[in-house]
């Protein structure tokens, strides 16, 4: 019997290392001998950074911390292949390694630039008549892939985007004066994440006053009408905005401010400052105190405060998606297929990655109120389920316990 | 038998109520009729502004809720009085609304701004031959009190910041790429705050790198230098300042930035930017990726993660202050006495207000390492039983439930 590799692509989320999980027990269940990770994903196995997980989950305490760790257990990367028939040389590397290592089912959790790296393998083994079975296990906070209901690493992110909102608009609650709190959610072109702020609405509380989400455009006139007829009736208002919404001229609202650029590690522009940007504006046409809060990386990396839910689930896509190799699947990735919404049922299945790679989900129009600044019940109910249930971590001295490489 | 008011003053944490409940429970054993808040603390009450507890506390479920509600369940100020000689009006009409009320004992849950309130109206009451006694209840994040062991709330705060720190810390070793990390805690001219970043470190992870405290003068050449020397040995740095860190000629380090001064809503200056200032400075003199975080509000407001050490000690002085002013207690302050550090053993007692009211306890030296860039092994003897057991919060829906006031 052929060996097992799994890798982590992208952004982290909460859960990711829940899926790893998955994948390492139902390899072991299914007798596969050797089960392989790859470090820093693709970009490391150029390097033939890989580790036999094995040695790394020794029993099932560190089963139980892995699926608490943030953070990739595996490292990950941004690492794009080229097209095979321009630059073979790291598909002819690649597979020399694979065959080195006896592997015959290759995993990847990942989101849609993930899903390109499965295709271009997987129609690159095709062509050579290699048998390596190639599957996708989906993850990202940002539930921006095609097909499946919603993706690991959201539920979980969504949760904390509620539940801190929440206990941010109690806060604002402390002092008897009129304020705006302003909160600078995740995803630069889909609004999920902003959208999940309507979480923090209870019996207990309003929540967000109004939400603003990359999908609309974002009209400057009308947000400051809007919060100026919200000041006749409340004190203290908290307004979601995602980083990432325009104006109609194309311009992001957090290049208003210094028209200066920010770039992470990947060259890609960073948008950030666009609560900050709002907070000032309307300080100064509105003559009110406001504040503003970036939620930040936080967003991907507070396992914490993990759905049960979403991390039972991204353990699942793991576990289906070493079935559907040794099935003969490939060139597939796993989805989530909702069947009821109450009771929540969700089963995992597989889609072609075709399908998925490089396209991205934004909110539709369903879950989007007339005025454009707020979400519907419709939205609530799809993202309820998806929040339920604590994965509490495992403490020592006080503090998180994790997993860490050897 | 006379009444009880009690008043929240100052910012919140995230067991404030804590004590609340503490008092209203104690009161209630005690057979005290009424048991009235004040909303709004001082400023609210000379506008009549009470509540009566027993309406917005009906039952045991009400108290737990009550216990991990974030923010100030009363409301809060920052009002503080004027001296009695000088402006004696406010005085008047505040001991004619609490001879309406019948009051017999006046608790006052607050940082040193809020002893003050509790210094000048027993004083007064002194003067004018009144009965009423007031009893301080401490509590502050920032952990400023003198005579007191520490004060409620740091503990959970500093739980916050640890653990986050540390899920933090994993985040950024995702990527296989140098890069560092700046965490900006809260603290103008403490550091207790910032030097619990400490508490991310463990057997799964070395914390932060460098902790910058306000106690020491801030120096960028021998900063720039630390992180230099660090990278040699390390791939991903994370370093946590405090918002008030000041240069040699006491320019906080945020204001190198632009020079603009943010104003708070009740005018003081804003200390944000600090991590954003020193990221830029690292990009540009080390050409190394780096990003900051503001740990912000959520450092005061994130019950979700409260200490069940923190909550207990909470309710505890609340209970204190209620027996303390029924012994005839007045101008004192509860404070937590630290009997043994292993096994932890703190114990309530009273101190008088006037050593506390105004003052500021900082860090002590023997809290900071020789370079002034770290913590001692004191301190996270100091601040680890602090931190210790889990407060869970009460889940509704997949998210926390709250107590709102009627």
């Amino acid at each position: 019997m052929k060996n097992l590799i799994v890798g982590q692509s992208g952004g982290p989320t909460g859960v990711i290392n829940s899926s790893l999980a998955g994948v390492f027990l139902a390899a072991k269940a299914k007798k596969i001998p050797k089960v392989y990770g790859m470090c820093y994903g693709i970009q490391g196995l150029l390097e033939e950074k890989v580790l036999d997980l094995s040695k790394e989950i020794k029993g099932p305490m560190d089963l139980e911390l892995l699926k608490r760790t943030p953070s990739s257990f595996l490292g990950s990367c941004r690492y794009k292949l080229p097209e095979a028939d321009k630059a073979e040389a790291p598909y002819v590397k690649l597979f020399q390694i694979l065959e080195k290592l006896q592997i015959g089912y290759f995993l990847y959790i990942g989101g849609n630039d993930s899903m390109d790296t499965i295709q271009k393998l997987s129609a690159y083994a095709g062509q050579k008549g290699s048998e390596i079975r190639f599957i996708g296990i989906p993850k990202t906070i940002d539930n921006d892939l095609a097909v499946t209901d919603h993706t690991p690493g959201f539920g979980s992110a969504a949760k904390y985007i509620g539940g801190t909102c929440k206990e941010i608009v109690r806060d604002g609650l402390v002092y008897d004066i009129k304020s705006v709190t302003l909160i600078e959610i995740m995803g630069r072109n889909a609004g999920w994440l902003t959208a999940s702020s309507i979480l923090s609405r209870g019996e207990d509380g309003e929540g967000m006053d109004a939400i603003y989400l990359p999908e609309k455009v974002f009209d400057t006139d009308r947000f400051l009408n809007k919060i100026s007829n919200l000041q006749r009736s409340k004190r203290s208002l908290n307004i979601a905005v995602s980083e990432g919404i325009r104006l109609a001229d194309g311009r992001y609202v957090c290049e208003i401010r210094d028209g200066r650029e920010r770039l992470d590690p990947f060259g890609h522009r960073q948008l950030t400052g666009t609560a900050a940007v709002l907070a000032d504006m309307i300080s100064r046409d509105l003559g009110c105190k406001t504040r503003w809060i970036e939620l930040n990386i936080l967003q991907r990396c507070a396992s914490h405060l993990a759905s049960l839910t979403d991390a039972n689930e991204a353990f699942a896509v793991g576990e289906y998606g070493v079935k559907a190799a040794l099935a003969g699947e490939s060139e597939k990735m796993v989805i989530l297929e909702r069947v009821s919404d109450s009771p929540y049922i969700c089963i995992p299945s597989v889609a072609p990655v075709s399908d998925i790679a490089n396209l991205e989900k934004t909110l539709p129009n369903q879950y989007i109120n007339k005025d454009g600044d707020n979400v519907t019940k419709e939205f609530l109910g799809y993202v309820q389920p998806l929040v339920m249930g604590e994965q509490y971590p495992i403490m020592r001295e006080g503090i998180f316990s994790h997993l860490v490489r050897q």
